[in-house]
């Protein structure tokens, strides 16, 4: 990847493919209609003695095995046939304008996927949302998919031994043993979840969003004015999911957008998001004061056409809450929120997103694009967290989630940003409350400000806590923030931590199935089984180059013992030992060890349970 | 640093010396005694409003302008003058054995660091530990230079506006707003806090450990039989003080210990930890089953008249517990625990750390050796978290707590390893009952299993936790756990990524100064003066070479904007350039705002307050 400012304006030609190492694609049809196929990972083990462990897997069909991947056609596009079931309007869609690329000069125009997809409008009257299918008692083609998707594992849990469930703190969550797509249509249906999936974005492989389903997150990519291309976004569209991205937003700005993005959504397997605001700003020469309603709806049709899944659209950030973020220390951080808060004072005017947002609904709904409501005014430093202008703006984001609800739309709402460990919860709990359950899809938070370079650790804490508390889906942040554009590697990092912090987040819920992993790389890493390790890991080919750093040999790759402590002093080798000494004795040895220990110690579990437990356990 | 196997045998010739970039090792006498002068680092920023940043600074004289270091000399012995003013006996002794490094061959032998130093033990009978001290209601030097070291930033806070102090939840924490001698002094005597000094290591600078005081982080070095030498482990340590490690672990095994040691303990600003275990099983040719008093309480005098200022010692692993963690998915992880377990077994007896617990106290009283009460059964897994086996172990530890008080010690208790959020509040309220409040170090913990390769991740989103719940120091993961040995880079990784834990868990736990960096991080930040967010942060070089990878000019670094939005999009130029349009305002046109703002508003917050809030704050 480039690390100095780069720009190419050619058709991206290839992104990275197949499988991650040591695991395979494979499609699970779903127990309602096996026509609906669901995608997951399978990492095949070395013993016998355990099945393969199966994973939910965002990647798409860049990670089978000989993946074959054209993109000047986009994915294949597995919802067609449910979409062409709905009735939706066929229309011509808008002409694409050269302000929609920013006026980029010919030899600076990167050209448009060539992928010709119908464009898709939903009339009123007849349900079209997946929220207004919820709403009508449909369970559509989608909801079967989430189920199947989400409920990985859980039937394997269900037929365990009742003490090797998940236990847990969720926190008011419902999360059920297993999922069921009457579980996924009363979630949607009563505003706890979403499947951000626009009518016009047939590529997609459904997902949910939702405090009672498993943590989502979400990787932004993007150009800059400053730098970065269209190859270089398709690719790290290609790149984030592959190590775990459930959602993508592209915030490109500068030129070529337009272009980009299609290509971007062509390909996506994945849900994509955007900030219109961005856009419309390009289309007005970079004035937030020049914009308008007219250009701001403009680019939203221009979008919703293009299949963009779901908007943030910072119509919480109203004129008297601009002079609420006056005496903060980092003022206003979004940059959504500053462009509106910059329109409302010049104007001396009420947002017009706010103003509009009736009109918004209407749009957004016609062709199923679900609301990110933006945090505008979120604190962009430990100072300035949980301030009356971050809820102010919370409490209007509740009150549009009901006018938004009430037009058809899907919503979730977005949060902080920089918040210390113990105003954590606050923001949680306010936003259930506030907005009705309505998903929380938060950035971070950066639980300290001291670590430039160092933000995905920062947020990770903080993206781990809320997650545990309710959080549906979390915003990475790489070690670049507030530094400079992701490169190749930090988007991989920054996308590797933030599984970790929705993977912590699961397990203290207790979700039913969470477990499973950890528990099948334990196994590996107590049997030294080096190579299992690796593969169940969030990134196989890290851990086994870290491994090999010290221990380069193939044969240490089955050495009971690590570079760490040496052959003499690995505990696991040691308790191995002992384990086996134990198993081999015959009774009457069992009886003197009880009998010494019990002696020893007078412990009532020894007495009650004694060296029997090194029996192995059933 | 090597990344293969390598061993040096020489003497070590030279370490990294020198300021952090853009700070300054300042020394600053004691209110209560100018003799007592204590370190701190101070981080000049580019703005004549604001003063230099002072920030605790463990990092010892190498970090010193112009510091001159002789390893074969040993560090200035600053505590000399206190320690001869007690009375302590000063002995021959123990004559250095080949065993004790481990019969290293001639041709692979470290020779010992040359600096000499008296050996000092105490009399019964008359106070010798900082606890003994403390209880005798006597105020030392290291009481006195430990309280001017905490209090870093309070008086600053103090004399600041009431609204800008922190906020906080401590969990039953006592947080004074200034430390005083005698609160250092009633903490100790409390045994709430320890201050880990050997009277046998005059080169250290008093740091203490504790629930009252900052959050401390341990970092671990140390050979192994299958990897690194001498001159790598004392860079190590030099490396780890220098990105803020404020205790320092050196786990070596194999041959030359008692000489790596050496160069260690002369060089050491920082208190050192061991796990005299290790060497005694070298001693006896790596079989714990051979393992004895004798040789156990030969190694404690050993490692005692070295200087090493805290000792792991499992005296909990009791073999009644031993087979409570049969049934775990990972059995026993710590290798004292499992050496220890080993032993037990093979003898059919109860340990002989539990055994000659006294003993064991009247050796480390007699140097001023505190206690680490080790977990010898600590989960391993997320599986095993919270087990049966791990608490009966934490229970012992209190009652042999009470114990090491009775006998004049200082104690701190380690904890775990590997837990799921939701589970890490339970273990640091059981630590505080069953242990009386002793000090809790804890290791991580890690919040799941899945990440092989980022555990300095997994762990420090759970470190962060169990320091905000109450826990006193944290014991950093390095992205190498469980793979490899970490190197250099692994190190500062770890470092700096236990440093955020700690500050994290400062910040939500009130502590009444730690926000000042973070404000000023901040304000730098949104002021655009790129060097002093560079310099404030904990890893100014990342951060700088983060920024110059997008943008590598040097006028970047005034620019107000950055590589992530360009120019047109930066939240923070809109909101600077908006705050100054406020500002400029006169009455009528502030008025005129008010009225739009209230009309389109009706916000209460906005009627009370309006545009006026753009004042600047006093």
């Amino acid at each position: 990847m480039p690390s100095q400012q780069t720009r190419t304006f050619g058709a991206p030609t290839g992104v990275t493919t197949g499988p991650i190492t040591g695991s395979r694609k494979i499609y699970v049809p779903s127990p309602q209609d096996a026509a609906i196929r669901v995608p997951f990972r399978e990492v095949s083990l070395s013993t016998e003695a355990e099945p393969p462990v199966r994973l939910y897997d965002p990647s798409g069909p860049y990670t089978e095995t000989d993946a074959v991947i054209d993109l000047n056609a986009g994915l294949p596009q597995i919802r067609r046939a449910w979409l062409d079931r709905r009735g939706f309007e066929t229309i011509a869609g808008r002409e694409v304008t050269p302000a929609d690329n920013g006026h980029a000069a010919p030899a600076q125009s990167v050209p448009s996927c060539p992928a010709q997809r119908p464009v898709l409008r939903a009339q009123p009257g007849r349900p079209a949302t997946q929220y207004e299918f919820a709403k009508a008692g449909i369970v559509t083609p989608e909801m079967i998919y989430v189920a199947h998707r989400e409920n990985l594992g859980r039937a394997a849990m269900l037929e365990g031994a009742k003490e090797r469930r998940a236990d847990g703190e969720s926190f008011g969550a419902s999360l059920p043993e297993f999922v069921t797509p009457e579980f996924v249509r009363s979630e949607i249906a009563r505003g706890r979840a979403i499947i951000p999936a626009n009518i016009n974005h047939p590529e997609l492989e459904p997902m949910a969003i939702g405090r009672n389903f498993l943590v989502k997150i979400n990787a932004n990519i993007g150009n800059s004015a400053v730098t970065s291309g269209a190859a270089e976004e398709v690719e790290k569209l290609v790149w984030a999911i592959r190590w775990g991205a459930d959602t993508v937003m592209d915030l490109s700005t500068g030129r070529n957008i337009h272009a980009i993005r299609s290509w971007i959504l062509r390909n996506a397997p994945v849900p994509i998001g955007t900030v219109p605001i961005y856009q419309a700003l390009e289309k007005v020469g970079g004035d937030p004061v020049k914009l308008d309603w007219e250009v701001f709806k403009d680019t939203l049709i221009e979008q919703a056409e293009q299949g963009v899944d779901y908007f943030t659209i910072h119509a919480g950030v109203r004129l008297p809450y601009v002079p609420l973020t006056a005496s903060r220390v980092t003022g206003i951080v979004s940059r959504g929120g500053s462009i509106m808060a910059r329109w409302c004072l010049a104007h001396h005017r009420e947002s017009f997103l706010y103003e509009r947002f009736d009109e918004i609904c209407e749009i957004m709904r016609a062709y199923d694009v679900s609301f990110s409501l933006g945090d505008g005014l979120r604190p962009g430093s430990i100072a300035d967290a949980n301030d009356r202008a971050q809820f102010a703006e919370l409490e209007t984001l509740g009150e549009l989630t009901n006018v938004a609800w009430d037009k058809g739309c899907q919503v979730m709402i977005e949060g902080p940003g920089h918040v210390p460990m113990h105003k954590i919860k606050e923001n949680m709990d306010k936003q259930l409350r506030e907005c009705g359950e309505a998903p929380f899809y938060t950035l971070g938070p950066l639980t300290t400000d001291i670590a430039p370079g160092y933000d995905h650790i920062t947020s990770g804490i903080g993206a781990a806590m809320i997650g545990w508390y309710g959080c549906a889906m979390l915003c990475y942040v790489t070690p670049k923030e507030h530094l400079g554009l992701p490169d190749r590697d930090d988007v991989k990092t920054g996308v590797v931590t933030y599984k970790i912090a929705a993977h912590a987040a699961d397990l203290a819920k207790g979700h039913p199935a969470a477990k499973i992993r950890d528990d099948a790389l334990s196994r590996a890493r107590f049997d030294f089984r080096w190579e299992d390790q690796f593969n169940l890991g969030l990134d196989p080919d890290t851990a086994r180059a870290y491994h090999d750093e010290t221990l380069p040999k193939d044969a240490h790759k089955v050495a009971h013992f690590c570079s760490m402590c040496g052959p003499k002093f690995c505990s696991m080798k040691i308790t191995q030992d002992l384990r086996a000494e134990v198993l081999a004795m015959d009774d009457t040895q069992r009886a003197a060890l009880d009998r010494a220990a019990g002696m020893a110690g007078k412990a009532q579990e020894f007495r009650d349970r004694g060296a029997s437990l090194y029996l192995p356990a059933e």
